[in-house]
């Protein structure tokens, strides 16, 4: 599980494979409409592509010459939980935040 | 801001970078103690510490010649922004096999 979140995390740290994930999530597609979308080569999305499906993100059928690509976002749900982790260090900072400015509304209707 | 995700995002996919998120987690700590924990050389733990910094991530100050680090978790935010966005697809999934599982014990008592 940790050395499949180190995958997953190394995948999305990329903003072409992020940018594909957001593709696949509107449904599955063929590598070469996906490609078409990016200023690369065929290549070089192929390549952001297997990183992909190494981390399990995304999963490939092929239709003799043809490859379609199938998000699976279940392993995006290791990273939702290493961040929630850390959901208490902004959440008390805007707590903090939303005191100080309720302080300062009282005091200039005082 | 997208920038910044980007960086954050390179800054958490490394392992050792993600432990010392994890060790500043319980409070402030000077640079040479949190090296200390990591069977690599001062000077490696300072590069990831500086990526870090970049990311706005953690934040250094200096007393003389210590340098005490405290994390600064705000900008994971963005992270939790982006991953919540496919929290639909594991949730759907996880609703499709309560059903399948309910369904089956339905059977099994009727």
């Amino acid at each position: 599980m940790a050395n499949n979140l180190q995958q997953v995390m190394v995948a999305i740290s990329d903003p072409t494979r992020r940018a594909i994930i957001g593709r696949l999530a509107h449904g599955p597609a063929r590598i070469s409409d996906v490609a078409a979308k990016f200023p690369m080569s065929l290549t070089g999305v192929c390549k952001h592509v297997r990183i992909l499906e190494r981390a399990g993100l995304v999963r490939r059928t092929r239709h003799g010459r043809e490859n379609t690509l199938q998000l699976h976002a279940e392993p995006l749900r290791d990273v939702a939980k290493w961040v929630s982790g850390y959901e208490r260090f902004w959440n008390s900072r805007l707590d903090r935040l939303e005191r100080f400015f309720a302080s300062k509304k009282e005091q200039s209707n005082s």
